[in-house]
């Protein structure tokens, strides 16, 4: 099959490899309809995360093709969505909603999904089948919800977005958009997207954004806090992982407010001192997605939401290589990869 | 009137100074009946802190013995406590549990209270009455409110100790055992208390703990795992402000659960990757002392909590450098001062 390796920073081929097959019988074999680029998979590609040979991806949706013997809730032929993180959904650190951590989860993410085919481990835990085989244009969002949507849902749920609350977004990558899209589904009353880039800035207001902040650092605190009383924002989303986004997100928000992170954390170090006196609440990681996929899924499916329209680029999975540039030269704010 | 003063670290004198009076009109005078030495005054002490001829105390219970023109809640006569940092009570963080960061509140805690008299500014918003003169045996427990008593509440609060969950306590100071109390009253199942010295453990027993860890940094957190079933603690008090208190709270709790830190954080540097991937909530600061003071008002007065019990050396306050140097020394947990 073919699938995305990146044999070294900058260098993003596609090769022939071997297709999956089953190793544990809670293992399933799926079939793409769709793949992705993912923010994160800039880190490796600009060099700041080694990489050597690894196949990429890790957002997936399509068919099950191949089942292992332990499979029960996921049957031959469903169309699924997967945690970019696999989980058995049963210990207890999964029914306390925190699936990316689970007791029995492989040592990252789900590896190789930029593929024809992926195998996805603990396919119950990890999979959700949607009511039928969805509709071609439903397909961008459902991919969407695999990571990205699942991901900015989990910032606005960690800053807890709200009815009532002033939401402000660092951040204005596919994450940082959806995490905008999240808070306005939960109800939040205002809505501060944090952004330079007129296309994204109008895809923040599509998605709910009230409000849009064009400076960084201290000078975008300080039209949060103008934005506010003086105050900040109550919930705060980092959805970058530098240090600058991480000070930014803490400065924007008051007191009793909460900080919900989830920029994969870079070269980052929280002043103890400054984060004691900030009063805020912090929360963040990887997304346990599969906690809120069953209602991304249903989100999506009755076109109650549109996640998909993060992604502003379509291309066979050839020409990865040129998707990886266009998001690494911010051209692109998402790469979507057909076959 | 008599007033401890820090002339330099380890310099302690107690000196005649000023009676305070009436500067603002929201101001008011408290003639103290008892004030005492807090663990965070020892960070001066130690030398940790800048330190010049300060005027020390923070806690505080006592008759209001003159009260400014606008003062209307509190009256002359009234036996009050009071929150270790001064807040109007009604601005939209006072409101939202964060009187701490009132927005008019001043640079600092309230200074200069281990004195015969204090000047408590907002004392419409900073104080509480009591529901009568108290008797005798009740004073200690009322200025453990003032500031430890508080601090640990707010602690197990910030780590959502509760019903069904397990608690584990960083740090046996007074705020460290209160915050065992602390998380005994929120109805928490278990109650692991971290400490090495006998006597603390018995007092921590005594205030709710179920479990005690003599184990220390990576031996302390492996030990809480064990006893949970190898996920840590559901919700963990911090109570001291280290780096290795901190890594210690932090690796000791399970991905979801929740961190509350109080210990006034020195030299504290946290990596973002490790906090990433803990997948913990952070919450913590100076407490909010006043949201939680007239509940633990009512609980010191129908006898349900005994807090008091942290005070296990009284001095007169002229032998206030005693009373430093037994708690720089560890020989007192906690040190009363009375006039």
């Amino acid at each position: 099959m073919r699938a995305v390796v990146m044999y070294a920073p900058g260098d993003v081929r596609v090769d022939e490899t071997e297709r999956p097959t089953i190793v544990e019988p809670t293992d399933a074999i799926v079939k793409l309809a769709a793949t992705c680029i993912c923010g994160s998979d800039l880190w490796p590609y600009r060099g700041a995360d080694d990489v050597d040979h690894q196949p990429m991806g890790h957002e997936y949706v399509g068919v099950v093709e191949e089942i292992g013997s332990d499979v029960t809730s996921i049957a031959l032929g469903d169309f699924v969505v997967g945690s970019f993180f696999s989980s058995d959904n049963t210990c207890e650190i999964c029914r306390a909603g925190y699936q990316t951590h689970c007791v029995h989860r492989g040592p990252g993410a789900v590896p190789g999904a930029q593929a024809e085919y992926a195998r996805i481990p603990l396919a119950d835990g990890t999979l959700v089948a949607t009511p039928a085989m969805p509709d071609e244009d439903l397909i961008p969002s459902l991919l969407a919800a695999s990571d990205v949507l699942g991901t900015g849902w989990f910032a606005a749920v960690a800053a807890e977005a709200g009815p009532g609350k002033t939401v402000a977004v660092v951040g204005d990558g596919a994450v940082g958009l959806l995490g905008v899209l999240a808070a306005e589904q939960l109800g939040a009353e205002r809505i501060i997207a944090m952004s330079r880039h007129p296309d994204r800035q109008a895809l923040a207001r599509d998605f709910g954004a009230t409000d849009v902040v064009e400076e960084r650092g201290a000078a975008g605190v300080q039209r949060v806090k103008e934005l506010t009383g003086g105050l900040g924002a109550h919930s705060t989303i980092e959805a970058v992982g530098t240090q600058e986004s991480m000070t930014q997100a803490i400065r924007a928000t008051r007191a009793g407010g909460h900080v919900g992170y989830v920029g994969v954390s870079h070269d980052v170090s929280l002043p103890g001192e400054e984060l004691f006196f900030s009063g805020v609440h912090l929360h963040g990681g990887p997304a346990p997605v599969r906690r809120f996929l069953p209602e991304l899924v249903r989100l999506v499916w009755d076109r109650e939401i549109d996640p998909g329209k993060v992604f502003d680029l379509t291309l066979p999975l050839e020409r990865a290589a040129e998707g990886y540039q266009a998001m690494d030269e911010r051209r692109a704010t998402k790469v979507l990869l057909t076959f």
